[in-house]
Parts: structure tokens; sequence; C-alpha cells
């Protein structure tokens, strides 16, 4: 789905959503008819146990678990399932109103004993005509022993981590939730760097055929199509930023010290995505100067030849006019080398023009 | 009344406003003629009483009444009316007066025992040419057991709010004063959210054309004045962003904690607005950069199509020139193949000149 | 006196200053003939003493009464008055440094015992060509019982205050002198926003103008004078405004606490003055820009119409040229329908041009 | 010597200088031949002893007087003199390296017992071409009970404070070492606004040429340049600004706290050079705008010209050149009033083409 | 390398690194096949001790070492080897992942026992169209009495610091581990200089060829080429900047107070290098501004010619044309003065445009 219409859907529901009470458990984003999964991955640093469709009834048994308990929820578009998760780890309604919603701004929150991160998951889609930016809502809700994810969409992004924790490598399983948590949010980061990374080949592109001199009929609408997109990822990545930053400078009770050094190479990992953004949309810009620019000189090149042309040839026309006057009298027209007269005049009309031009340095 | 003419009435009180004393008890503002209608609403968990038309005289017995008074004037161009309800709750005649002026700008401010609350309602409304925010002033004053509304024209914005209290949906009526006041704000800011969709609906328009290549001819004049009414819309919002955020960081004796929660999410979504106005802006500059790209592109070509053939036919028609030259003596003229010579010679000079377009790549 | 020639007066000085000790009283602004009046209203909530071209050896005597002194000041070209009034009331030579300069900065300085303010009147003139803002130079010096005014020129902002204190309507009278400063300090402002309302007219013109397609032939001079007029008023205002709001975060010994209200109040009014100097500048350029897009496009239908019409008749003219030559043999020439021929052919140039230019969406 | 060739020289000896150790006593800058002259000046309120050429010998002497001693080295170019003098006076290194290096940025550093100061003394110079800044290096050490002064070129600026100490005018001599580098930099800076004064008026010049539509052959020149040295300028004021700013509010134990109420005043003088910089850059910005507005609009009125003439008279000629075509059979030839019919059907085209262009708004 | 194929070269590498788990030991850059080479240096006051192919076994007992051991390790594209230098001196796996990844940010960071800096080491390169800037990864750990260095490339720009602890030059080898890395810093910070003196030389051609009128005709691409590059070269600085100024403000435990002096010595050269960067970049801005507002009044000059010209010589062909005419009846054709009488009118036309012209400026 392009992002116009995606954005349009929003907007309707934004009309929609206005005049409910604060906290009102009401989806707000496109429909979907598949079913909303909830997937639980239950582990300590020996065992790991896995169970797919888990039913809402079941979770309030590993809410008080001592293992560490992720229950990845796929897809928002089911209220009242988001509901029951929610309510089985005691989570506030206006958390779950922001679940819900996927206009939600990405940010983090402090919850009385446990933590509320919002942001988005982006992946670069070749569409028909331009590259666009697929923008998916992700949801973590950290407590101390349990994680909860909401997904927008498809949640390809975390299976890294999943497949991690099953095969044991890294030190992963032997770390608590928040560790869990920062490795999710580096997922998506990384996700992050390999969009940017796709952009920066078109940008690529973009530069060798304007430097080149040949650049894509379509290269200004393009490069404005680009810099939007990379203006709205920017917005979706500079909060996340922030947050991380934050919960360096104040840690939370429920980020243990011993994760901060992972959150500070999390935030340098962010901090390069924001860096490559600006980097890119600098880039784009040069370019559509640059572009601006060379398109500038060949249309002055062509302006400069037809000014030549037209001041060398309309005196000539003038004296070819003027000697096929038919008046009766006249008399360079019966010399006898009068024709070779008028055609020395010429000549010497392009000669001294050309002079003019030589010194005003247009030729 | 279009905000040209709004503001110049405006401005005109302005100038007569200066030389006042501070404080001065006087309506800053255009002219209305109908009555100020003061509307009550008292309520606890249990109960609700409400009352149309209450005389000022009998609003001392409800300020110190323990459950929750909320006071509605509705217009505030008669300074006696709000000046009744002001001083039953004791308010500063300053608050009286910023209470009455139209220019004050959206502020918050703490006073002994109340909290005083300027801020604008904007909708859009689809004027005859162009698309116009209609502005108009509400002030809030929340005391810990009442709150006073003024509001500069119609309270529609406010029906939500008092619908929800009159059927007790959501936790609206278990709750204090400073929750009835969130609920409030949080429906003007529900109403900036709308109106901003429906301009995002003249951008997708305004968009398309420009990319499609068929802009609305009156494309420049609308994108700056939708630039020029986001502008002003920002700067109503921002202040209120600002104070929101003040009141989230240092909160006052009267907000309590409980509703700081919902202060930080009606934060999010004033933020969400300031992101949107800012959104728009560039995409409407954007927008504009394109259509001022893509035109000069039109334009480069329609100057190039002159030069190519003003290059082209200048010097034909110097050559037919020169052999409709009446000299008695014209060689060329007698020869018997003369006239296939000379077309032989303005084939040949286009067929150079369009070679050297070709290598130039002018064509 | 226009802007220009002011400045170069103030100019020739500063560089006559360079090389002075500091604190040398010594006046640095244009020459003026009028003697310096010295002005003194006494007051208390009871009565109201007033005497005009007070003798500075009287002045002496009113520093310590326990009554509200204002000695105002009407012209600082009098070096010799200016410091008398200072050394009655122990101003220090800094301070009359910076009384007697019209190049001193708006700013604000606390002493002991007194402060010190800097700042400008601002009043619009209708010159002969465009608005100038007319910027006369005021000083302030509030001690505990007494306040001093310089001014550079007419007094007439401070009319009213005057006014109301000897009708003693509002409460004026029976409050301190720091309030009496900030009545000053409000009349300035009010001048500021009745100057601002002034120019709002202009820009009014000028947008309609612009809108409407027939601006003003020197509308760039224009909106570029008032776009550096108003920058300059606005280095004059944004000084006051961080003063003011410098007193509100840490007020002084001498502005007591019950002021700060009015102050706030005050800091309001600034910040509304400033509002609308950026909203004026910001209007100015986007008319601008609007003129400039709106002329481009104009200019553009200009060259698209030369392209057209050069386009089609260059090759006509061609055409005739060449059965206008004089060849022996020709045979179009005697052609019984040659004249149609040629006038066919040339109708088909035509048809097939149009069709053209159709095709690319120029007609 | 111009910018261009000092920068040049200077620069090869920042590649000569990397690679040294640190606090490597090497002279960074252009060669000079004449000897480094040291003079010394002592005094206190009574008395004032004064002496050139004195030998760094001599100094150790002085160092320990508890009158004032201001030693004031003229010309850096010859290390070994200035590391006798630092050293008698027990300045570190690092300080030494950065008086002899002419690309030190202006800054205050705070040693034990003694504060560094590096600043530029600026004139303006009227090259031949265009009036350029020359930039001399000052640098001043205050000791408690010294003053060290290293001046790149000529110390004329200093002339006044010593004047003034000579004649004992205003407090200068009762004061302490402090006060004294107050009245130095107060010097520097007066010069500052001296030369920015001189650059007013060019600014004034090119302003009047600009609007009277007569400007100099290369204001794009002159303007570009102004704006380059204005820019050059500013990074050397800024940093005294923020070095002035900084030892107010945090000051040292070298100033004490009477000069504090000077150095206020001073730090005001530089914010004034700060703002005519930006003003002036301002100006020519403006003007530029303006220059570049009135250009375009000449140019537009050029080629609207050249439209209507060619539109006019290419039908016309074309015209013309039908009927010159020599087809024997032409039945409009041999019109009686054929002729008249032909300029008949040429009025009517120019009538119709004006009344065309009337109605456009181009005429 | 041409910084556009490296830039490659790592992207390919950050979407192959995106799914590794936190800190793992993969080497993310270009492929090199060169051993990497670790280089030891321990010394103290008195003595010197080298050896160059340390086996990574050794390094165990140097670091207990009393001595200042300073490890270069040249080369990082062996993890193994970087991973076994990093073990002996326990430094954490994220460190060791940023020195292995090519696109680590520079930055400095404070671990348990140590400090870990990240910089670019930047030279400029003359590549066959223009200069890049070649950026080399240096990462720095300083513990209390050991240095470790990481080298992407080659090491000759340590090579001063190297020879001036064999020859003890300076106070060098008396020092600490601390000012060790200080002289790395500077050398690295030197280099920058000396780069950006080379810019300078390019930058100074630029203007010369732009103000002289016969630019290099790429000039457009070359600024903008060299833009891009100064705004990579600042991204690389400004982190040195902020993290140099961090350690002033907060010095870590392993900073001693000693080595603050020089820190905010090379504070200095840092802000001199940001500095130099953004005055490059003004300059070049300033050019092509200049570059542009040039070419357009020569644009401007060659239109007003061909105004001119066409203006002139259309309507006297247009006369020559009516005089072609072959019509039977035309009076002039047979006068005996007809011929002149043309030409008189012909001249005529001349003369009255050519007054037009004058009058309105164009000639």
């Amino acid at each position: 789905m392009s992002r116009r219409s995606r954005r349009k859907v929003q907007s309707g529901r934004v009309a929609l959503r206005a005049g409910l009470p604060p906290a009102a458990d009401v989806f707000v984003g496109p429909d979907r008819d598949d079913p909303v999964d909830v997937h639980l991955l239950e582990y300590d640093a020996e065992s790991l146990f896995e169970q797919k469709s888990v039913r809402p009834a079941e979770l309030r048994a590993f809410a008080d678990d001592p293992r560490i308990t992720w229950i990845d929820v796929d897809g928002v578009h089911d209220p009242e399932r988001v509901k029951e998760v929610c309510n089985a780890f005691k989570v506030h309604p206006l958390v779950v109103e922001d679940i819900l919603s996927l206009t939600t701004r990405p940010k983090s929150e402090e919850y009385d004993g446990y933590l509320f991160l919002s942001l988005k998951i982006v992946t670069l889609e070749e569409a028909i005509d331009f590259p666009i930016f697929k923008t998916e809502q992700a949801s973590i809700v950290l407590a101390p022993k349990a994680v909860l994810t909401f997904l927008e969409g498809s949640n390809a992004v975390f299976d890294v981590v999943r497949e991690r924790l099953r095969t044991n490598k890294g030190r992963g399983r032997r770390l608590e939730a928040d560790y869990l948590v920062y490795a999710l949010l580096d997922a998506v980061v990384d996700g992050y760097l390999v969009a940017l990374d796709q952009v920066a080949d078109h940008v690529d592109q973009i530069e060798d055929g304007v430097v080149g001199g040949s650049p894509d009929p379509d290269v200004v609408l393009l490069v404005h199509h680009l810099r939007q997109e990379l203006l709205a990822f920017r917005k979706n990545v500079v909060p996340v930023r922030d947050g991380v930053s934050a919960m360096n400078r104040a840690p939370s009770a429920i980020v243990r010290k011993q994760t901060l050094l992972y959150l500070r190479d999390l935030h340098d990992h962010i901090l390069l995505a924001v860096d490559t953004i600006d980097g890119l949309r600098d880039r784009l810009s040069g370019a559509l100067d640059l572009h601006v620019a060379l398109n500038n000189n060949r249309l002055a090149d062509v302006s400069r030849v037809l000014t030549l042309v037209a001041t060398i040839f309309l005196p000539l026309t003038f004296i070819a006019g003027v000697y096929g006057m038919n008046f009766d009298y006249m008399p360079e027209i019966h010399w006898e080398y009068g024709y070779h007269f008028s055609l020395a005049l010429m000549t010497g009309t392009v000669v001294s023009l050309l002079y003019c031009f030589r010194r005003k340095g247009w030729v």
C-alpha cells in the first residue's frame, strides 16, 4: 500500500477518533482480515519454551513466572485480543490506546512497574515508480521479567533475535528482560541502516546521472520524493534517539546498570542512522542544486547560440531584402559587380560581428 | 468573517486599547449582538445538575460547593457579565483583561488558588476561494473544585465532553476538576487534528496536480495562502504545547499527580499536531519547489525549440533572400540547375545544423 | 529626519567617541538647540505635586522624600543637566554615559540601590516615499522611591501615565515606584503595537496588490524597505523582552513581588509585539515570493508566445522566400496552381506545427 | 598586505608547524625584519615611570614591584625576545606558543596566577579595488600587578590608553592592573566600531546605488567581498564577546569585583559591534537581493519588448514575403488595389495583435 | 580508492552485519591482504624499548609493567589479532566491535579502568578529476599505564610522536600515558589542518577564477564536490571537538589534571579546524553565488543584445520585404527617389528605435 493511500486511511480514522473519551480501546488504522496471533517464548539460561497462538487466558500464569517471558502479538487490528494481553500484565489503558492507534508518535514512557516504548519499523519497498519507505508500528512493554511486543505487520524483523534465543548464541539467554528489549531495538535500528543503504544506492545513481550530464528525466520528481520520504523517516528516528538518550541519562528502575553499556552502543547506531539520513538529504539537495546549475548552464548555452545566429543572420537577411526590392531606380542593381559588392557587404558584416562577439567572449 | 477582516477589526481595537490603564475591563474584539449565555453543570460521581442562563448572582453559592462545578460562558463580548462570573470566583483583574481581549496569546499562568489557560479553537472553513482557519478564543480557569470556560463563539467543541458527563461514560464523573480541564483541552486538540486532516486533503490534491503536470492554475496562490494559514496556526499551537509541557515538568498544586499521565498523553497529541503542521508546510514547500522546477524545465524546452527553429530557418531564409535579389548580373540565377543548387545548399545547411545539435545533445 | 541620515550622524559620533576614557560625560547623538526641560511629579495615594522646569539644585530634597518622585528629563543633548540630575540620585557614571549616548543598546542593568533600563520608543512616520520607524531613546532609572526618565525627544508617550496619575484613575497612585515603571514600559510597548498595526495596513495593501495581480510598481523596493525597518525594530524589542523576562525570573530587591504579576503581563505584550514583527516579516517575504512567482509565470507566458509565433512564421517566411527567388528555371513558378500549391504548403506547415504544440501542451 | 596573501603565508606555516612538539617556541606568521621593541610603563596613583627598549634581563626586577607594570612588546616575530619576557613573568609555554602563532583564535584562558587573552585588532584599509580589514593579533597577559601586551604590528591602538596614563586623566592611574586591561580592550573594541562605521559608509553607497537604479558595475563583486570580510570579522569578535561574557559570569581571582561594572560595559560595546556586523551583513544581503530583483525586472522588460516586436513583425514580413513570390499566376498581384489590400491586411494584423497584447496586459 | 567506492563496500557490509548479535567480532570494511602488524614501544623518562611484530601472547607481560606501554596495531582487517590484543588489556567486546567496524562514528567513551576514543585520520588526495579526502579510522584505548592504537591504514601520522619519544625531545617521555594520547590526537588534528590548507589552495584558485571572469569550466561540479567533502569532513571533526570538550569539563580518573592544559590547547586546535571548514564552505558558497550572479549578468547581456538586434532588424527587413512585393500597381516603386525614400525610412526607424533604447537605458 502506498504512503499516500495509507495516510488517507489513517487520517479518516483520526477524524473518527475525535470525540471518543481518552483511553478508548479502538483500533485506529487500516482494516485487516487475518487473525491476530499471540506467540510466547519463555526462557532462562538453561531452557526455552515456545508456544504459538497462545490464548490470553493462559497468559496470567506466565506473568508471575520468574523466567523471562516474551509475548509477541502479531497484528493490532483486534482490540479485544490486544486488551486481553495487556490486562494480563496490568498495562494502563492509555498505553493500550497508544498500542492500538497507528498514529502514535515514537516515544518511551515510564509507568509504575514497566516501561512503554513505541517506535516504527521501516523497510524500503521498490514501488512501480519510486522507492517508498514502508512504516509499521512496533510497541514494546518492558516489565522486570516480561517483554510484550505488538507489531502492526509481519514480525520478520524480530526473527534474528528469536533465532539467537533458540540457538542460545551470544550471551542473550543468560541476560534479563531489559537486554532482550535492547536486542529487539537493535534489530529495528539495523533495519533502518539497511533501508538507508538501499536509498544510498538510489542517491549514488542520481548523483552519477547528474554529474555525468544524463540524469533520469524524472530526476527532479525522484529527488523531491526521496527527500520527503527521508524527512518522514527522520521524524520516526529522532524520537527514538531522544528516548534512548533519555534512558541513558536517567536510567529507570527497570533498565539495569549492566544494560546501559549496550544502550549507549544502541544510541550510537541510531546517531549513525540520523547522520546517514541527514547526509543523504544533503547529497540529494546538492545533486538537485547541481542539476539545476548544469541545466541553467545548458540553457544559457542555448540562448547564446540563438543570439549569435539571430544577430548574424538578421542583418544579412536585411541586406538581401534590400537588394530584393523592386524599385525602378536602384543603382547598385545595375552595377556589374553589384552582386559581388552585396556578398562582400554581407561577409564584412559577419566578420565584424564575429569580432565583436569574440571580444565579448561569447564565441 | 475572513481572517483579513477579523485582523483589521482587532488591530483597530489594539490601537484603541493603547492608553487604557492595565487590567481595564474592556472587550477587545469584533462586536456581537447576541446575549452572553452562562451555562452551569455541577456533578459528582453519583449525580449531575445542569442549568442554562444562570444569573451571576446565583454563582456565589456554587463556588463553595464540594461538588465539581463547570461554568461555561458562551461569548465574551459582554464585559459586565464576564466580570461578574470572574468576581464570583475571585479571579484577578489581569486575567479578566486577558479573557476579554481576543488578541491574548495562548498561555498558561498560575495564580494563587487557580490556574488560567488561554488558547484558540481552530476549525477549517471552506471559503469561496481558499480554505481558511477560523480561530476562536477559549479561556479556562481551573480552581480546585470549579472550572470556568469562556468561549469567543459557539461551544460545539465542548459538546462531546458535556455529553460524556451526562451519560457518565468513561471515568469522567468520578474524577476531579483537573481531569475535566484535561478532557476539554483534549477536545480542542482533537479539533486541531481534524482541521489539519482537512488541510492534508488539499495538500494531497495540490501534490497530485503538480506531480501529474496539471496543477490548479492558482496553485502558487493556494500554496502561499495555506503556508501562511499553517504558520498562523502553528503560532497558536506551540504555546499550548509549551504550557502543557511546563505543567508536566513542574505540576502545580491544582493539577494532581493522577492527572499527569493524562497530561502526558495530551502533550503527545499536541506534538502530533505540531508535527503534522510542520509536515504539511514541508510538503507545501516541496510541492511549490517541484512546481517551479517542472515549470522551469518546460520553459527550457520551449526556449530550446525556439532556438532550434530560429537557428535552422534564419540561415535558410537568408539563402532564399540572397537568390531573391534583383542584381542584373547574378550568375547562379541563370544556371540551368541553379534552383536545385540552392535547394541542395539549404538541405546541406539543415543537415549540418542538425548534426551540430545532435552532438550538443539538443535534439 | 530619515533613518539613514540619523545613522550617519551617530556613526560620525561613534568615531569621535573612540579614544575617550570610559564613562566620559559626552553626548553622542545629533545636535539640538532647544533647552532640556526637567519635569517633576511627586505623589502618594492622597496628593500629587507637579512642577515644570525644576532646577537640579532643588532635586536633592526630593531624593530623600518618602513619597514617590518621578523626574522626567526631556532631551539628553545637554550633558551637564543630565549629569546634575543623575548626581542628585547618585547614579553611576557608566549609566550617565549610557543615557547620553543614543547608540546604547536596549538593556536592563542592576546597580547598588537602583535599576537602570534603556529602551527605544518607536513610532511610524509616513515619509514622502516609504513609511519609516522613528526611534527615540528612553532611559529609566528606578530607585526604591524615585523614578528618573530621560527621553531623547518628545515625552508624548508618557502623557497617558501622567494623566492617569493626575486623575488618580486605576490603582496607580496607591502603588510604588516599580509599578510606575511598569506603567511607563507598558505605554512604550503599547506604542510598539500601534506602530506595528500601521505597518500591518501597508502589508495588507501590498498583499492585496500582489494577489490581485496589480502591485505597486515599487513593490520590491517597498517590501525590501519594510523588511529592513522591521528587522531594525526587532533588534530594539528583543532585548526589552529578554530584560523583562530576566526580571521575572530573578526579581531584584527593587521590584517587589506584587509587581511581578504586572511584569508577566508586560512580558506577554512584548511577546505579542515580537510575534507581530515576525509575522509581518513572514508575510512580506511571502508576498515577495508570490510576486516573483507570478512575475515568472507571466514571463514564461510571454516566452511561450514568442516561441509559438517565431516557430510558426519562420518556416512560412522561408517558404515564401524560396518562391521569391529569381532563378530562371523554377518549375513551380510556372505551374498554373503553383501559387495555390505554395499556400497549401504553408497551411499544412501551420497545421502540423499547431498539432505538435497541442500535443506538447503549449497551446 | 592583502588578506589573501597573508592567509597563504600563514597557511604555509601551518603546514610547517605540523609535526613540532606542543608548546614549541616557533613564530608562525609572515617574516618581518625590524627589531622587536619592548616598552615599559610603571605607575601608581602618584607617579609614572616610562622606558623604551627595555632589555629582558631588566624585567625580572619589575615583576615583583608593588606598582602596576605594563610591558608592551611590539612585534612577535622574534621568538627569543618574546620567550624572555614571558619567562620573566613565569608564563606557561603553551601561552608562549599561542602568542607566537598568528593563527591563534581569539580566546581567554585562566592559568595559575594570571589570565591570558588573545584577540585581533581590526582596521579598515582602502585597498586599490575594495576595502579590506587588516587584522593584527594582540595577546594580553594579566597578572595581579602586571600587564604584558604583545602586538603583531603597530601599537597605535594603545596610544590613547598610554596618553591617558601619562596625563593621569580619568581614574586610570588610581586603579589596578585589571582596569588597565579593561581600558586596552575598550580601545580595541572602539577600533572595531570605527572600522565598522567606515564599512557602513560603503554599504550606504551600495544601497543608494541599487535603489537609485545605477549601481556600481562591480556591485555584485563588492557585496560578495564585503560579506566575506564581515564574516571573517565576526569570527574574530564573537569569541571576544563570549570570553568577556564568561569573565562576567564567573569572575576569576585576578579580575576584581569593582572592575566587573566596567567589563559589563565593555560587553555591551562588543554586543554593539556584533549587532552592527550582523546588521551590515543583512543590509548587504538585502541590497544584493534587491539588485537581483530589479535586474530581473529589467530583463523581463527586455524580453517582453523582444516578444512584442517579433510577434508583430514576423507575420508582417511573412505577408510581404508572400506577395514577393514570383508565381506566374497570382491574382492579387494584378488587382488594381492589390497593394493597398496587402497594406490593409498588414494594418489589420497589427491592430488585432495589439488588441490581444492589451488584453493580456503586456502593453 | 575513491570515497564513492569505499562507501559502497562499507554499505554492503552494513547490510551483512545486520542480524549479527551485538559485540560480534567481525571486521566491517573493505578487504585487505597484508598482515596486521603489532608494534610495541615501552618507555619511561630514562629508557625506551621498541619491538616490531610482537606476538599477542607476549603482550600480557607488558600490560602489568609500571612503565608506559604503547601498542600500535596497523590494520584492523584481522579480527583475531585485534581481539587478542584487546583481551590482553581486558577491553570490553563492544569496544572491540567498534574498533573492527570502519563505520564507527568518532566518539569518546569511558569504561571501567580505561577510556576509548574513535576518530578519523584525514588526508587530501589529488585524484584524477577532483581532490578527495581519504578518511582512515583510528581507535585509541587509554589505560593508566598503557595506550593501544588501532589504525585502519598506514601509521605515518604517528611517526612524529614516535620519533619524539625516541629522541626524547620535548617533555614527552617524562609524562604519563594520557599525555601520549594527547600527543597522538594533536598529530591527527595537525593533519586536519594540513589537509584543510591544501583545500584552501583549491578554494583560492576557484575564487580567483570566478572573480577574474574565467573560471574552470567544471567550477560548478568542483564547488559541489568540495562542499560535500568538507561536509563529510566536518561530521568527522565535530564529534572529536565535543569529545575533547567533554573531557575538559568532566575529566575522568584516567586523564590527570596536569594534562588538562594540553587538552584545552588541543580543543583550540580542533576549533580552528572546524572554523576553517566552515570558513571554506562559506567561501565556496560565496564563490558559487558570485559565479551564478556573474553568469546571469552575462546571460542578461546576451539577451539584451539579441533583443536590440531583433528589434532593429525585424522592422527593417519588413520594410525591405514590402518593397520587394510584386504588385503591378505600387506607386513608390516607380518614384525616381523611391529607393532613397525607402532607405531614409529605414534610417529613420533605426534612429527612433535607438532613441527609445537609450531612454530606457538599454544601450
